[in-house]
Formats: C-alpha cells, sequence, structure tokens
C-alpha cells in the first residue's frame, strides 16, 4: 500500500532532517527553527517516495536513496516556502498549518527558503550520500538543472507570467513540466545516475517521470476544484480566484480527467522493461489519479 | 594597479554571465533578464579577483579560476537582490541603479535570487570547471558551506535578529564572519581547493581571508557613516538609520578605523609564506583599507 509506504518514508525523511539541521544556541537558530518547521512534519513525500522506490528498482543502496530524498524534500520545501510569499501566491497556509512566513516572518522565510536550498545540495555532495564523488557531482549538477531557470523556478515563472496573460495548452504543459515536473523527473532518474544506469533505463524512467508529473499537475487542478480544502491542506480555488489558465480552465473537468487517466496507460507502458519489479512504481501512478489530497 | 585588475575582471566576468546566462524566446524570459540585470555591470568584483588573484599563485588553469570567480558573482547578486527585498533591507537602490525588485517586482526579483544560487552550483559543477569530478564536487560543497545556514544565510539571520536586541562585539564579529566573510573566505581558498593544496597553504590563506573579511566589513561600517552615496552606489546611514549595532557604533570612528589598519597588518603576515609572489593579494588589503566606495 502506497499510503503505509509514505508514511514510513515520511518517518525517516523527518529523522534525516532532524539530524541534518541541529538547532543551535547561537543567535540564528531562528532560521534553523524555521527550515525545520516547514520541511519537518506531515508533507506526503512523494518525491522522497520515487527516489527510494526507483532506488530500490535500481538495487541501490538504501542510504543513498534515502539521501536523495532528504535532498529533494528540502529542496521542494524551499520551493514552496517562496511560492507562500506575500509577493507570489500569498497563500496564508501550506500542509495544514501556517505557512512560513505567518508563522515567522517574510525576512526569515525568504532567508529559510534560501539556505534550504543551499542545504540540498550539500546533502548531495555530502561523501554520506555516495563514497564516489564523480557520483555526488552527477547528482548535484541534475538536480541544480531540474531546480534552476531552465527547470522549477523557471517553470514558476512562467506561472507568475500567465497570472498576467492567458497561456495556451501547450505553454501550461511546458510550465507545468518546469514547475513540478523537473523535480519529479529529478527523483525518478537521480537513483539510475547513482548506478549509471544503461541510456534504455534512464530513458523509461524519464518516459515514466513525464507521464507521472502532467499526470501530478493535472490531478492537482482538479482538486482545486473538486477537492476538499481540509483534507487537502491547504488553500483551494486559488487558481480560478487568480484567473489563471489551468488544464481544467481549458479542457474542462471531464476531458481533463480523461487526459489524467490516458497518462497513467502511458506511464505504465514506461514501465514495461522492468517487468514486474516495477509494481510499485506503476501502484504510485494509480495513487495520484485517485488521490483526494 | 588593484583598479585595472577589477576592471579586467569586471569585463571578463560580465562576458561568462552573459554566455552563461542566454535570454530564451520563451514565457520564462523574464526570469533569466531579471537574473542578468543585477549580474552584469559595474560591481566591484572584489571576490572574484580574489579567485583569480589566489588562483594565479596556486598555478589554477585560469579557466578554473574564472569559473570559480563566476559561481562567486552570481552567488554573491542573488544575496543582495533577497537582501535588497522590502521585507529584508528594503534599499530599492544598489550599485547604482535601482534595485532587482524595483526594476522588475518583488516575485520576480526573489525568483531571480533563487535561480542565481541554483546557477551557481551548476557552474562549478560542469566539467568546463575542471576536468576532475572529485574537485568539482569539493569546490560545490565548499561553496554549499559558506552560502548556507553556517554561513551566508546564517550571518544575515543574525543581522536580522540585530535590528530588534543589541548585538555585542563578538557576535558582531561572528555575524560578519558569517554574512560576509564566508563567502570571502570561499573565494581566497577555492582556487587551493582546485589544485588540492596543503593544509599550510590553505591555513595561510584561510587567515589572510579572516583578516580581510573583518577589515572589509569595518571599511563598510565606515563608509556607511562617511561615504559619499553618490560614488558608494547604494543607499547610506542605513545602519544607524536602524539602529543597528556596527564596528563603528560600538568601538567609535577612530577605534574602528585602527582595528581596521591593525588587521591589514595581519593579513600581510599570513602571507608571508608565499613571499614576494603574494604581492597583489597584498595590494588588496591596502585596496580595501582605501576605499572610497
Amino acid at each position: 500500500m502506497i499510503q503505509n509506504s509514505l508514511a514510513e518514508i515520511r518517518k525517516i525523511i523527518n529523522d534525516e532532517i532532524d539530524a541534518t539541521l541541529p538547532v543551535p544556541e547561537t543567535k540564528e537558530a531562528r532560521l534553523i527553527e524555521a527550515m525545520r518547521y516547514s520541511s519537518i512534519g506531515t508533507g506526503k513525500v512523494l518525491r522522497p517516495l520515487l527516489a527510494v522506490t526507483v532506488g530500490d528498482l535500481m538495487r541501490l543502496e538504501r542510504q543513498t536513496a534515502i539521501r536523495i530524498g532528504l535532498a529533494i524534500e528540502l529542496l521542494h520545501t524551499y520551493s514552496l516556502i517562496h511560492d507562500d510569499l506575500p509577493a507570489m501566491d500569498n497563500d496564508p497556509m501550506r500542509r495544514g498549518k501556517p505557512s512560513n512566513h505567518i508563522q515567522f516572518d517574510e525576512a526569515t522565510a525568504i532567508l529559510a527558503g534560501d539556505a534550504l536550498q543551499t542545504k540540498a545540495f550539500e546533502v548531495l555532495l555530502d561523501p554520506k550520500t555516495h563514497e564516489d564523488p564523480s557520483i555526488r557531482a552527477d547528482l548535484a549538477m541534475a538536480l541544480a538543472k531540474a531546480a534552476g531557470a531552465e527547470g522549477m523556478a523557471g517553470g514558476q515563472m512562467m506561472d507568475l507570467v500567465g497570472e498576467k496573460e492567458p497561456l495556451n495548452l501547450d505553454e501550461i504543459e511546458r510550465m507545468q513540466s518546469l514547475k513540478t515536473g523537473a523535480l519529479l523527473h529529478f527523483s525518478c532518474v537521480a537513483p539510475a545516475i547513482a548506478v549509471r544506469a544503461d541510456k534504455p533505463v534512464i530513458d523509461a524512467l524519464t518516459h515514466y517521470a513525464k507521464a507521472l508529473g502532467l499526470m501530478f499537475q493535472i490531478t492537482d487542478d482538479i482538486l482545486d476544484v473538486e477537492g476538499n480544502a481540509e483534507m487537502v491542506g491547504k488553500t483551494l480555488h486559488k487558481d480560478s480566484d487568480a484567473h489563471k489558465s489551468t488544464f481544467v480552465s481549458i479542457l474542462g473537468l471531464q476531458k481533463a480527467k480523461e487526459l489524467a487517466k490516458s497518462l497513467r496507460i502511458q506511464g505504465k507502458e514506461a514501465l514495461s522493461i522492468f517487468g514486474d519489479r516495477a509494481a510499485e512504481l506503476s501502484e504510485i501512478l494509480d495513487f495520484i489519479l485517485e488521490r483526494k489530497k
């Protein structure tokens, strides 16, 4: 059951963050408290689950897979903290509790996001992640490409532009492939990088990640319209309130749901080269399609 | 002449940034424009000059030293963009022109800073920086330590705390050693990491960097009180207006100047193991002590 796997990974990641971010007794303690506040908790750790599940498929050392998951979760948390800022989505609620800038203040939230990004690179580059420095360098480089202007940050910029001028379907697809897709792709491919997998393996994981990422965003748009705010744990109807173009606003609810289903099929087809060994990756597709939060 | 070296390095770094950050034709172009706006220009590139000068002393390949300098300048620019935000120092002017969030907007400025940080790691991890991936990993790890919660971001947090409660001299010294000292230290030590220099060499450069970093902050505090705003290119009297404790507010102008002079002597002593070959590093100490901006 994916829910059980998520709960198990959540506990492991919380323990890892706790060990990685000890609170010092000096005056900057507030920064580390803010970093911990948003990263330790109940967030659904889908990305670390993907890293660990692909890691198992690749027969990667568990510790390496978990540290890849840790780095991803720190980086993802940085992006959430900054996205919630008043100048960005201005969202007071995240994961069922006050957003970082509400709990602390804007300056601290900006800095906490900044330092979480740095820490994600530090985690990957630490010898604890992998004994081979060339693999550490490759992992960190792949994270940089996923997170930066040609990845997540570029997608966030497109999203902001989309508040002022409507995006068409191709642009929305590209926006999401950068904003959320790039880090999901890293989550699936990083464990393969860590075992220096062959190109067919990397390609299959890339196709899987692309289908999963697009499906994830479409189901996110559907939840924004149909979901239960308390269950989802964040403010809903944000996109329609902000007059943003989404998959649902362009395709309509019915066609968006059909597209999500066909992406599940594409995702499963991509896994075929792994046979039965990819059962849990296949289940993750079902889980995302059927999620209520 | 340091002024000539700075002008030469400025031109090289501008060209490198131009090549590293091409503006795409897609909707996120605004992000890259904002990244270029604050990083290409007339900033004094002291940190890249240190990297290149130490690089020459270490007989490091010029290209590696320049790419270290490029990464430092991108990271430094990210910190300036975020420091200037309304929630932080709320400074509308930087390097003689409107701050990033004034020229663009707050959301774009936050993202531009975020993506500049990412790009700094990408630059170091690129094989163009060094053919040996273990050296690339070591460089990126050292940058992460200098930039994160135990370095620059931690110092910025202490600085924010210092606006609400007075810091004593030890705390101000620690704050500056993190906020500006850590990246200056990286600038001096990274070229030695890149040639796998011996411990005595790293230690000497560390002592030099510490004296230089502290002297840099003290002269900054002095300029904040005595400087000419047009020449310095940023808003002055910020610290006294914000009732921040500074070296000048605690020691007084005269003692602060004496401390800066004694740090110049300490910095030069640290260079003694290099003999005449460190003449330019010695000149940089003079240049910082005597700077008018």
